[in-house]
């Protein structure tokens, strides 16, 4: 038997359920067969719970998109894994599970990673490489916003723009408290809170990540140079100041703006959206870069662990946006 | 005295009207004055003669964006320049001259170029240089798409991706008419008519350049990969087939989309816009990027050269669609 956690219908955290399955007996030829260690949760999985994420299966399913675990079968044909190995991975759903299947290629060996650190990774390394090394194309001498500083995504990005980013990089990282400025101070990017960062004067970004959503988006648009780049992944604002209203979700979705592409043209500005989970229907593609991991120099920032039978509370701490990096589910 | 080329007001080709003035007697100590050779006609003067471009100045006024000739006089303060130096040059507005004084900073030397040539560079090489190495940030693989490919801009992006945009680039051109293919051709790059395109299955595309605008835009969109980037730069449509009406002005207008941001994060994509008119009003930093002339080997294409007492014809010639690289005035 292995263990689960689903989610059985839209709901607050403690919806969430433990559920036991039967192992499969047979694995094909080129899979693998992953004892899980660590599943990691990512805002997706929140958003989804709620019953808001339109890319999300019917009810109920297993959420959960990064994992690390150790190989402990391999289908007849593998020749990239082999029992022992220890390595971390990406699935579409079905991450909270104490056993995965899945093709080889979605798999890659965690190197000098611990396992709390590779369960960490492979999300918001893909939406960090992919945001600044595949959309923006940052270079030398960018300004660049980070709005999401002090989570796993926002300190994995300064840990890759420091160590592979390109030189005198000038960065700004935004965070919803004073007291998490330490976390962006200590990777040498300057500090601010939202609010401090909207009532300054500061501008010209070359790149700005924004995951906040909503009005935000046109507020850090404003912020631009001429041939700079928005790029948005997301809608955290619905948690802003820690508590999920209705009234907050409506809101963040009518502030999603559009944008006229002659105002873009008279601005001299970009705009882009990243959405990570899309691509995980051609993983080729994702997992050839997360072989680049080896091109930075990077220890995620893993915040607090939760044994999985208390997935509930783990989803609690992050909707209260109490998280200073990744938050994790343990198996035993 | 010196001649001039003024749009009294917005009107058909025949409007242009030769015009005389009283060349300034002094000048400023950091400006020069130009004995303008040939002016360069741009897409922009002639949507503006229509009376359809927000940035003109009131009617009646002198166009023109760009220029070659040879330094006459200089003010006390200039060290750039000297008396009988050959040069090019960006002006917001009244290039169209015989003489135009403006500050040293914004003209730079010809260099190994003719003046025919250098007259043509200004705004296709600001153009092409902030879509492709600012805005875009072509790399090495790139499959780019080129939609006004065998005009001044789209000819001198070939030569730039070419010479300075790195190895092994796929890249695509699109033309209005089948006797063009052949300019394209010589660049090394594929070539298909508009309609072929769209009939076409072409697609992943990195970089796109849009001219056309209007409901070219969503059809080009479509053509991106995951990450890549569609950047607007006109509405040339508005032209199609050599015949303006304003039924297809209107048409060309309204087809222009607006991007949902949810969308470009669920697409993975981005829409980015360029007007360099617009950045003429900091002279300074597009006078930076016109130094980097040299990076490339650039020969520009000139089609033909009018005397500026035909500008009329000039214009006429142009909406026609029937150019193969700059047209210019010529001053005597």
């Amino acid at each position: 038997m292995i263990d689960q956690i689903i989610i059985p219908k839209a709901g607050k955290s403690q919806i969430l359920k433990a559920f036991k399955v039967e192992s499969e007996k047979n694995i094909a030829e080129y899979s693998v067969r992953v004892k899980v260690a660590f599943s990691g949760i990512n805002f997706a999985d929140i958003i989804m719970r709620l019953g808001l994420y339109q890319d999300a299966p019917p009810f109920p399913f297993v959420p959960g998109y990064e994992f690390s675990g150790e190989v402990i079968e391999v289908g007849s044909k593998v020749d990239r894994h082999k029992v022992g190995d220890m390595v971390m991975g990406g699935t579409k759903f079905g991450g909270y599970s104490s056993e995965i299947i899945l093709p080889e290629n979605q798999v890659v060996p965690i190197g000098h990673l611990s396992l709390e650190e590779a369960a960490s990774l492979p999300v918001s390394f893909l939406t960090a490489y992919l945001v600044f090394f595949e959309e923006a194309r940052v270079r030398n001498g960018d300004k660049i916003l980070i709005d999401c500083a002090t989570g796993a995504l926002g300190q994995l990005s300064f840990q890759m723009l420091n160590t592979g980013g390109g030189s005198d990089l000038t960065i700004v990282g935004l965070t919803s408290s004073e007291t998490k400025k330490e976390i962006i101070e200590s990777y040498g990017a300057k500090a601010m809170t939202h609010s401090e960062f909207i009532n300054s004067s500061e501008k010209d970004f070359d790149i700005i990540l924004n995951s906040q959503g909503g009005a935000s988006i046109k507020e850090h648009y404003k912020r631009l140079r001429p041939t700079g780049k928005l790029v948005c992944i997301g809608a955290s604002s619905i948690f802003e100041g820690g508590k999920r209203s209705w009234i907050k979700v409506i809101k963040t979705v009518l502030e999603f703006p559009k944008f006229n592409i002659i105002n873009l043209m008279n601005d001299n500005k970009g705009v882009m959206g990243l959405n990570v989970l899309r691509l995980f229907e051609g993983p080729e593609y994702l997992m050839s870069l997360l072989e680049k991991v080896d091109m930075f120099d990077l220890k995620p920032a893993v915040d607090k662990v939760f044994d999985a039978s208390k997935a509930s509370e783990a989803h609690q701490y992050i909707e209260e946006k109490k998280a200073r990096g990744k938050v994790l589910l343990k198996w035993n």
